[in-house]
């Protein structure tokens, strides 16, 4: 069994890997998909981002699905066959965070290929993973490349819990990548009345007009794309950031109405210049989002039914084999919304 | 009767004002005290702030209060001799955001002495004005002084309202001027479990104190005063924003609790530089609040029975006519929280 | 022009009305359909329900859509030749709750058809009707008879919004008639993860299965259908009573989890013994949901979009010339779900 | 070292205990008062209430404080000689509502003197009594009697939790009793605007005025009382009911404003007759609220510190010795509201 293992910036290296046997309330998947994500695309070529740096080798990848291979000692929510997706979130159910229901918060979070902590959180780019049960959702019918799907579907399906009440709703969705585009399906399925998303790019535009946004601007071509929302304060109940740009922010402050919500996803560079004048004039919220932690099961569910349509999201089924290639499309912004590795 | 208007900046001219007789639902009120604020002093020695400049003369003042001299036909809440806290805020009762229930938002707002909108609004550092019956709260048995400080404890009462319910919470006061006081003395009324007040400086801190704070620390001093609050991802479950410092804020972003909320009273030079990885991965909300509405009543009620005693922030009240020695005082953050013009 | 006046009970008379020009903001619309609500089979065969009684003649009628006739001055928002929806539903636009944001708890309340005020206030079972350019919904595209069921569909919206963010949400619908089945289809739009439905009646069961309930359960049949949602002190998010019956809110307690709400939309015959032990232990909430307001715009545009397909609840389009027929097909539960006039 | 064992009705006996020592995390709390609450009476003189019954001995009590006589291997949080009030609910910190921040839902719920469960959880009227050390919180200088008011305090405080933020909000207690007293008290240190208290008995009434209740009425001297409250649908924003009587809660519907919420604490007979029409067309939310954990460490810093000062509910000392006489009297309306057994 092999795994992705990341040494140093474009040093990865296809290691042998011995996944042992499942111990009680553990199973043995083996990962059909992993989809690359923008931290993993971080670790790859600069080996890190802000303060989070590879400080020792680190097997990548936390958007992974597979069929369960093997059961331990008292499992019973999946049996060996089941296709499902692993939830790569393992908060410790002990500290006052996951105790005050907020595991996405924990004090001792284990989350899969993260360099957060040191030692590093270990990840899920391998041929065979061992899990807990408890990590497993079952995801069927659908293809595994879909299943895999679940996790960056449960950052969107959170950030729109984090909104409130979307139901009849306006919303403007900032930043068409995967995140963007997800946050719009689950705009859409969570009964918004209307949904705008902006980007500076027509390819992710195109798609994720698939995904339910009524409207698209590329807000490259037109400057002033947002204007007519600016009317009375602002015609958005809710604004979703998730291209992690300074000026999506304050163009929002704009067009968000007074006491609307609006919802923080990208990160960026890590800072942002505000008109905190305009937050308060208009008494808007920002909030951050954070991960997801009920939602990854909703997002198996959405996801294996089709109530959310993830395959127009797909670029690219790459062999795990020739991650070079597939990490070089993945990072191109023009050609790519998510590549996925394929690992049997 | 003489008003106070400003035709540039530091060219106030007492002028003589005619009221006119009461028409039907006004009042007169004869004004007794009026409190300079941090936009009054903006007006009187820059002509402005940010992008709000004065381009006609106006009366300055919206922190007032007097004894109604005569009603016109049809009112009832007061009659003459009451003594009165005359709200400033006036909003049309038409627009889709009074319909809301959200006057402070109102498109047609009309609020004293704001260069805002064009006329400018008359404002209430006058020896008489005419106004709303539904403008007066009664504010009887305190001094009229006291009855002047409704307005601003308005703005702390609708900051805390915005920060949501404060029982048994523990709360972080940022700026211990008038507005960080009253927002202290607010909270403390809300049944906060703990008050901590920061300031720059000694003196508006040992004020702070006797408003309600559990503890006050001079940030300036000691520059990691708040390092015990970050434990455990922050110890405070909202914060109070009223100094209007970038600093402030950041610090204030430690140390808050994960999904705590941070409310901006503060308006500042207009922008801030924020750490906006710090509010995702925290899932902070950062909160604007901007004046105030049912508040106004309220806050009369809690002076006049002073179970807010607001007493201990004003420093002096000086005769109207001295307005110039008035407003070099309420400037001097050192020596002055709260400075009030007499107008009798 | 006809209008439907009821005298008496059972004494209904089609008489001649002359609906005028419109005035300035008003509309002439031609009704083309008005669905028989509850309320309007009370008045026909009983005078009434409760302490609400006939004491005049009324035109019946408050689910009505149409085409727009003529217009009056300064109508912008519809032209002639526009279908529309009718909102029955007419505040002040000035008392407290309007200005609060609740124009459904107005104290003046101008409501289609309805004997709580005397006055009476007519209602819109005629071939013309004279309303406000305000009321009037653009539906265009679908049939008559859908639009009309702008009214009843916001009900259901109305009591979601009460319910609060339903996405990722189990849900319970006691009560498969019209108002039940169009909860169902709000609950499924604003992206519940289940909805389970119960009734005690075969045919409606078939229909609300059609708007979205994922599963189906005739209470009639299996007296304890529900033992298993009983698990760990409960399984449903939310619960949503449009039956009207004792019998179905004690279960609803039963299988709702702890702090779960209860949306209360029936009204039965308006007492209702409930073991309230079982509330307090438990901390449930039980909301009352009563008529709507903002919702109305957005069933006009759920409809006309079939973003939620009505059709499946309209039994017979009858000519409301034979209303008796009309009547007693719509009071009959085994047959009918909805069933509308036809006006042209 | 003894303990009050309930053999049955009226049998209760004192019997030896031995603690033993204190293990790891563990402390042994020399009892210094327990107050006699509601359950312990049914208890007494009942055998239970409603399906509750005793059946097997048990300890009665749950409201207690003393004084810390030894603690166990790894204790930080207090240490011998200090003063504390023993929590008596003991959530199992593993099932899904302990980790959803829900304690008081524990699906394994351990809760000191409860029948509810078999066995028997066993109460804490005794001389001393092992506890980990987490439910001890510190609660010095004031006497070992007001420190055993933590735990009804805490309810009291939970209630006005579930209520939702009361600053400024209007406020009917119905139930003077000594858990409606303390959601007075709890009321007003969270800045309630006004609080009306209301009883059928003249005594209980004196008591609240002190807790810091507004205005007293004696409904069962007026008929109607509370007619003015009627007004414009009614006034009060929140209604806590603390009495369990259905004629209270009714009369609550209709002097809570549209969308008001009343807090369902008194379970009374179980079952309450309800005009559910009223609570629908006025969109009332009725909300239970069940005993509490996080307010359990406020109570105890709360009644410390005076800022509830709960004296004025101490009835009277009896030394647990005797028993009999001080079960008769707490059940003695007229005359008790608190009574509190000394230990020591």
């Amino acid at each position: 069994m092999k795994a992705c293992v990341l040494h140093a910036p474009k040093d990865l290296r296809l290691e042998d890997e011995d996944v042992g046997a499942p111990g009680p309330g553990e199973v043995i998947v083996q990962i059909g998909a992993g989809g690359i994500c923008g931290s993993d695309l971080h670790y790859y070529f600069h080996g890190g981002f802000g303060a989070v740096r590879l400080r020792e080798k680190m097997v990548l990848g936390h958007e992974v699905a597979g069929s369960v291979a093997a059961i331990g000692p008292g499992v019973t929510r999946v049996k060996a066959g089941d296709q499902v997706a692993v939830n790569p979130s393992r908060p410790c159910g002990q500290c006052k965070y996951c105790l005050a229901g907020k595991p996405n918060h924990c004090l001792n979070m284990q989350f899969y290929g993260s360099a957060m902590p040191f030692p590093h959180i270990q990840g899920a780019f391998r041929q065979a993973l061992r899990a807990k049960e408890s990590q497993c959702e079952l995801a069927p019918v659908v293809s595994v490349g879909e299943a895999a799907f679940a996790e960056p579907l449960s950052c969107g399906l959170h950030a729109i819990e984090r909104a409130g009440n979307l139901a009849g709703r306006r919303v403007l969705v900032a930043g068409a990548g995967p995140i963007g585009a997800l946050a719009v399906a689950a705009a859409r399925n969570a009964g918004a009345a209307e949904i705008v998303a902006t980007d500076i790019a027509a390819a992710p535009l195109s798609v994720v007009a698939k995904m339910g946004a009524d409207r698209v601007i590329d807000v490259s071509k037109d400057g002033d794309a947002l204007a007519d929302y600016r009317a009375d304060k602002g015609q958005f109940d809710v604004m979703i950031e998730a291209s992690g740009s300074d000026k999506a922010l304050r163009a929002g402050l704009d067009v968000v109405r007074p006491q609307g919500v609006i919802v923080q996803m990208g990160l960026g560079g890590g800072e942002a210049t505000l008109p905190l004048n305009l937050l308060v004039a208009k008494e808007l919220e920002l909030r951050g989002t954070f991960r997801f932690h009920p939602e990854f099961a909703r997002a198996a569910q959405l996801i294996a039914a089709r109530r959310i349509d993830v395959r127009p999201l797909l670029t690219e089924t790459i062999p795990f084999t020739e991650f070079e290639r597939a990490f070089a499309l993945a990072a191109d912004r023009g050609k790519a919304i998510k590549v996925q590795l394929a690992f049997q």
